[in-house]
């Protein structure tokens, strides 16, 4: 199988001279004919365009970080220059005014929009066309479906993702990529399509820890790179979390194997019981926040609207705001015993995804993930190990608040060990 | 000077059948008629769709809590069926394509636009056309300058603001109304032009406290409206801020005015030291955000945007992700120790805003609300006190982080002394 070189690579090749970005991108784009059909990760692709913006890139002065860097972009991020249908046919064709915050810093960056990759609705659990890169009779997980399969089928080095529930972790999981969810707030969401304003975060994937450290890093103003080179041995807590009954036999399989490679840096930890329904609760308060954040579509398109959404929209009226405050407060007491229960350790490594991608096109459960985004913690998938159907089954290293450096370091050391 | 009743009476009044939406909307376009030629507080007002609407809901069935209740709506917030222009002249003639939050919310539950509100460029410092109602020499204060002055000449009710430094509670004190900026959270922010995104909150003037507590317990599903009928004698913290140097005489006086009526329920309060510096800080967050969420706006429409706002986004890139993120954690733990400060207390009254109105165009200093607005804490304008020129001077209540109830009520209490 064809692989084009990752981002860090692509990026000094292309300041160094030896690589144009317009080569890089048409590299790429036979890579897209070569393997789209089957997965259709993009809902917006337009190889001309992205060529001509490579020329635009090769003829014109550096302009920064990601010069000539191609990423791809989930559909229900704004870009002002192609269209952007959130995953929802109330959205086919339409047209954003401005760029959305991400997508700006990429492209002032000296960045490039490889294309828009497949939603599911409203990044919610309605899937879109997407198959996995690895099986296409299995789903690519969701929501952000095209851009975890676009990145496991070697067709765009980047994309970035959110994650309101478990929509990077668990696509990074179920297509062998990487997937980092930063801490809450480290890359603007001005211009993602709201879901759930204290959960949505921006993320992305890529075929190594270093390129999505790369990515993030270079638009939120952190230098993640420096600390990857050669990371220490991290001390990590081996955790399998209040869901571990919902586990398959792909996480189960992984986390022995895990178990039994890692064990000289593995200590048992055990959560108490303040995060026992943190998983239930991430629910009521995407519910609380979506009810309100699609109120406009429920007043005016609601014909349109999956059962999955209208169902979601229905919970959250149930829910009040003394209700929805008190999660959010308990939300925070459980951030500071996280950092207790973490005492003397770097990272936790608990399940991505309860196994393999199922067969199908309903994109999988969320179960854990939801608890970790309430947290607003920072979550990387590492790919490389493999279930009882020899699909990709990620790991999931999960760090304190803000410290995503941390925690990037001991993924990219974890990333060694799985490859070594 | 012809007042028309407040929200909670109209509701009441409309759901007993002794009025009409239509007619209090009549009621109201004849004070617009009357006072705005001066003020100039809307940048969109077809009074001939605002009656169409209220016919229909007096057609229809009761919608809900808010059933005819007419609000002002800051042009910063998205509207489907009117311009939303965010108070630039990129987005002159912007027609959204959804409804935001906050407006659906009021829509669903019976309420009405009665018309788009002036907002300074982007709600940062650049000012619209609006005059303060009590002295058109005067600014109304910004950024949420039209609500603030269509409330202050009796035209609307109720109007929208929002406030990422000081636009809810000083443009409240300079026009002589209640203004509310509630925890952050608290209304659902999908559709506001993002600013800055850990700040940004969405909020309203009202002539009356409980008039503001019914439109944000409504749209947020909090009875706040039980708390406010007999409220008990609160315990206030008379705090002048590390601020309090920048005060003029009308903040003065109306302090020395507060301390000797309130006398029996004031306890002094200073505030320890890590607050010295959150007023600053405050300014670093905002500059980091903005950077990011006017990254599209700073790429295509350069020559479009005022000094003020280019001058902030030049500095959001000279912040790095460590420095905002240090000071997003130190502003967690300010958080804290205000509980501690605030140990025996229900509410802080601090400064609104320096003093009365300046003259001219310029909205003000917001000095004494941006630690308030990084700390995300309910901030209420008591109005009722006047400055040496003659014009109003509110005071500001503060609570602790989620108990938006508690303040309002106190809140309450302060409005009836002020009164009497």
């Amino acid at each position: 199988m064809k692989r084009s070189m990752g981002a860090v690579e692509a990026a000094k090749a292309i300041e160094g001279g030896s690589l144009t970005a317009e080569a890089y991108i048409r590299g790429l784009l036979d890579i897209v004919a070569e393997r789209d059909g089957p997965v259709q990760a993009f809902i917006h692709l337009d190889a001309e365009a992205t060529l001509a913006a490579a020329r635009t890139l090769d003829k014109g002065p550096r302009r920064g970080m990601l010069h000539g860097v191609p990423v791809g972009v989930k559909d229900i991020i704004d870009t002002h220059d192609m269209p952007t249908g959130y995953g929802s046919p109330i959205y086919d064709g339409h047209r954003p005014a401005a760029d959305a915050a991400c997508v700006a810093g990429l492209r002032r960056r000296g960045g490039l929009v490889f294309g828009k990759t497949v939603s599911t609705e409203f990044a919610y659990y309605t899937p879109g066309k997407t198959r996995n890169p690895h099986d296409p009779s299995r789903t690519p997980g969701g929501s952000s479906s095209g851009s975890a399969a676009a990145v496991g089928a070697g067709m765009v080095p980047l994309a970035f993702g959110t994650q309101t529930a478990g929509s990077i972790i668990r696509p990074a999981s179920f297509c062998g990529v990487v997937g980092y969810k930063p801490s809450f707030g480290t890359i603007n969401t001005a211009g993602v399509k709201p879901f759930g304003m204290s959960l949505d975060t921006i993320g992305g994937f890529a075929a190594s820890v270093a390129d999505i450290a790369f990515l993030v890093g270079a638009l939120s103003g952190h230098d993640f790179l420096s600390g990857l080179d050669k990371p220490d041995t991290p001390r990590i807590g081996l955790c399998r979390t209040p869901q571990w009954p919902d586990v398959e036999a792909g996480t189960e399989t992984a986390f022995a194997e895990a178990e039994t490679r890692l064990a000289r840096v593995l200590t048992p930890v055990t959560l108490p019981a303040i995060f026992d329904d943190l998983a239930v609760e991430q629910v009521s308060v995407m519910a609380y926040e979506a009810a309100a954040a699609y109120g406009s579509e429920n007043l005016y398109h609601v014909d349109r609207l999956s059962d999955h959404i209208r169902d979601l929209l229905a919970k959250g009226d149930t829910v009040d705001g003394v209700a929805y405050r008190a999660i959010l407060g308990k939300a925070a007491r459980a951030r500071m015993a996280l950092a207790e229960a973490m005492d003397g350790l770097d990272v936790l490594l608990v399940p991505a995804a309860p196994g393999e991608a199922p067969v199908g096109m309903a994109t999988g459960n969320s179960v854990f993930n939801r608890m970790w985004t309430l947290l607003g913690v920072p979550c990387v998938t590492v790919p490389g190990l493999t279930g009882p159907a020899g699909l990709p089954v990620g790991l999931q290293l999960i760090g304190r608040p803000g410290e995503d450096a941390r925690t990037l370091a001991a993924a990219a050391w974890l990333e060694a060990q799985l490859r070594g």
